[in-house]
């Protein structure tokens, strides 16, 4: 019996770096100085944080699991490794390394896992037993958590721009207040 | 002297269609049946509420601007119009019927709209005075706002599927409570 959970989690991610390029490849800088809360991140910062776990976090925790099993911690990821990783490279160049990346990790990934794997068991150094199932369902929404991180700070460039309007702009109310509601 | 608002702001308007077609087009039902909060809206609400807003809130408001000025207010705008006018479409004809609306309505703004017409005045029926620049504004970050909706649903779609790393990820632990920091 041949799972879905692998066919749709590999959709959701090779869907990633094409999003992105089409959402900031090319934007007027105007949309693109500003970060989503005070001491947050630009879009070009989320860019280089999932360029780090490609590079870190996803395909080697994935050969911990496959080698080690629950024996083995996970190395810990650095969140912020791309600030110094990346001080001069410009957005598109950090969309291409994502995209190049992205694309030799999915082969690499459909290379070591089939469906009878999901199931194993490594250790998060804090979280504890995790799944290989939740690991790739983890890299997926990661995605979907940075991207929306930098849908914030777009509109976060243009805060001032919508006037009165912001009442109604959730986005832009929660960088102020998390708790903010939309009139 | 030309400025870049018109410009600027015109490029973030043509590229959402294109990113909702990368997002969404033909991704898994397993993403896609989820709303963003319990009382929210699933992914293609949020592609029907955009072609609401693309039918009745933004070029009609600036059509009233240009030949009104703040005299007569806004139309009011059913931001649930999609559940009645949409209930049989499927997902991929939604995202068509955006994207045609949005090439159309940006061929109607350039037609329309030069520079100095952008500090001309507009009467909202609720939020009073507002410039026609705040109008325009406010169309690309009401893209922003529901885009990253979108993503919060996307990812409400696997609050299960990624087991105990829920704790570091906002964009679910928001959809349960809004103030909530990951860990």
């Amino acid at each position: 019996m041949t799972e879905a959970f692998l066919h749709e989690t590999t959709a959701m991610l090779e869907r990633t770096p094409r999003v992105v390029r089409e959402l900031l490849d090319g934007l007027p800088a105007s949309w693109l100085d500003t970060p989503d809360t005070a001491d947050g991140w630009t879009p070009r910062d989320v860019v280089g944080h999932l360029i780090s776990a490609e590079l870190e976090a996803w395909i080697p925790r994935v050969e911990i699991i496959l080698e080690h099993g629950p024996d083995r911690p996970f190395t810990s990821f650095d969140r912020f490794a791309h600030v110094e990783r990346d001080p001069e490279a410009k957005l598109p160049e950090l969309i291409d390394r994502f995209a190049e990346l992205r694309t030799a990790n999915l082969r690499r990934l459909a290379g070591l896992v089939e469906d009878g794997d999901l199931d194993r068991v490594g250790r998060h150094p804090v979280l504890g037993e995790v799944t290989l199932r939740e690991l790739l369902a983890t890299w997926a929404v990661h995605d979907l958590d940075h991207l929306a991180q930098a849908y914030a700070a777009l509109a976060g460039s243009h805060d001032e721009a919508v006037g009165p309007w912001k009442a109604y702009l959730g986005i832009l109310l929660r960088r102020d207040d998390p708790s903010a509601q939309p009139g």
